[in-house]
């Protein structure tokens, strides 16, 4: 039985009052702990994109006040009734999802994360950025004891959000994947799908990256015109991970897709992206991959643990979280932010 | 050996003088039938709409006089010292594509019809529009004896359009088709899919089609406008197949596909379709397919033998192409025209 006088009284988050708002820290009541709910004491969180999207109000959905922070390694501090896989002490981790319906076909099928219903760790509901978090069972995983380090954190959101797609799209033992960006996201799908034996090759705007790309495990490093180097790759990738968010002229890229690959999308960018039928004749794919399923990520930590991969990770204190996310909307993390709370 | 001396000197052809004009017959040399080759008489040919365009020069690429015509079916005249597969008095079929390189990645791997140097039938080469035809004996095709009658000839470009992608892109068993458009490679993809034992619903601008789409098979007629179907359907589909070649608000049947599903396009709308990644995020795709292998027709033509597929057609005499070209551009053929030398 759950002893409610063991736990906190109040959670204590880093929270944003209003759209773009600086994050203030702030109190607020611990939530009761259901049978299949999971509290954590929260060690560190990393700072993905999203949260600045959240703390401005990007999508529209935000509900304030806002504690950002869904890539969190935390400690068990309790377990609700029915909750089996967890216990006291265990290292835990949470990522953008806290829950899905469990009935709809895409619940039923294994692919929770594209339930119509899905419910975010960090809106509606205080995130990372806070020294607890009350979260469901279902959407909380129990780290690899090789894993549990600050820089697992990101694999909740970030990696799980590459890894999913280089498993799906990905068909081929001896595959060519194109990672387009290398940030947050591009880091950590070039780890993976390095160690999964595909050549990779970094696209990215900046040449300065190519050393660190291919200390990263990148065999090939592109940058330029993105029509002539389409031009100059012809037909070659498997998959083109797109981990940018900003608007590019996507559709070129597609000339470097063989057949049955995939120009994959892991963000929005802002527009619209026109894409002409004739571009995608030759059986060439658009497609798009949002974060990855409950067992995904159990693949992903046992994968992650075999090969050692951790994000590359600043690390600061939860003190710094405003810092953290200028440094974010600035594109200067290399490659991640996590905040510690010790 | 080939026994010049039993050739006839001359082709007579319906051609197309210049972009958009009238066909009239005209006489071409009979070319050399190298080793390789086979000779046809043609007896049936179904009239596309990819003839139109070609007549009208909208590809950009017509190469005049122009001789259309790559839904053939005819009886074999002579064939080159190296084709085994064909013999005098053979029933063959041609479709669109008359050569590949044989080199490069596509043609080894099988996907011949991917080749960026493939050859059409009826540009630089005179078409089916013809009392003969001379192609390659690698695009050239026994037809099985069940199928023997004018009605194949559709399946050689407007079958296999629809076959292989319902081969390539439908993994499922109890799979949802929708047919997007029902007209010559409509009607087809009803057909088959239906034969295939998928579940078949047609979408089309016209609510007269509802009984001729079940007839064909469908089990399913949806009409009216996009968004609202959209709504109502939900993720339905495991393929939606565009068979339309009108600008139409194609990214609003993204909501209509379940994960891993596909929008496919077998035709080119004039405009670009402008594409929200977030439609995509969901493990949806979009892409296209054009034609189909030589194995894959191959495939087609057993499938049709076994199911008793051909296409429902409306058979002309080949001095009527003209009328034919204008009821395809009016979009009134019921649902692919043939056109007969005898």
């Amino acid at each position: 039985m759950l002893n409610r006088m063991k736990l906190p009284q109040k959670i204590r988050g880093w929270a944003a009052s209003g759209p773009g708002s600086k994050l203030v820290e702030k109190e607020f009541p611990f939530p009761e702990i259901g049978a299949e709910d999971v509290a954590l004491e929260v060690l560190h969180c990393g700072v993905c994109h999203s949260d600045v999207h959240l703390i401005q109000n990007d999508w529209e959905n935000s509900q304030y006040p806002l504690v950002p922070g869904h890539e969190i390694l935390g400690r068990v501090l309790a377990v609700g009734r029915d909750v089996k896989h967890l216990k006291e002490g265990d290292m835990a981790g949470v990522g953008w999802q806290a829950s899905s319906c469990g009935h709809c076909y895409d619940c039923l099928n294994g692919d929770q994360n594209l339930c119509p219903s899905s419910g975010a760790t960090c809106n509606g509901h205080t995130g990372g950025y806070a020294d607890y978090h009350v979260t469901s069972a279902r959407f909380c995983f129990p780290v690899p004891k090789k894993l549990a380090r600050p820089e697992v954190a990101p694999l909740f959101c970030g990696g799980i959000t590459v890894f999913s797609p280089l498993c799906h799209l990905v068909r081929r033992k001896d595959a060519r994947v194109a990672v387009l960006g290398l940030g947050g996201l591009g880091h950590l799908a070039v780890k993976f799908s390095h160690a999964m034996g595909h050549e990779v090759s970094v696209i990215s705007h900046s040449p300065a990256k190519e050393r660190e790309a291919k200390e990263l495990g990148a065999t090939n490093f592109f940058h330029g015109d993105s029509a002539a180097l389409a031009k100059e790759l012809g037909r070659r990738f498997d998959l083109v991970l797109v981990t940018a968010n900003v608007d590019l002229p996507y559709a070129d890229y597609l000339g470097t897709i063989r057949a049955d690959g995939s120009l994959c999308f892991v963000g929005v960018p802002p527009s619209p992206v026109p894409i002409e039928a004739y571009q995608l004749l030759r059986r060439v794919n658009v497609t798009g991959s949002p974060i990855g399923s409950p067992a995904r990520i159990l693949d992903m930590l046992d994968f992650a643990s075999t090969h050692g991969i951790l994000a590359t990770s600043e690390l600061l204190p939860m003190g710094q979280a405003n810092e953290a996310i200028e440094r974010v909307k600035a594109n200067k993390a290399r490659y991640r932010i996590v905040l510690s709370r010790t």
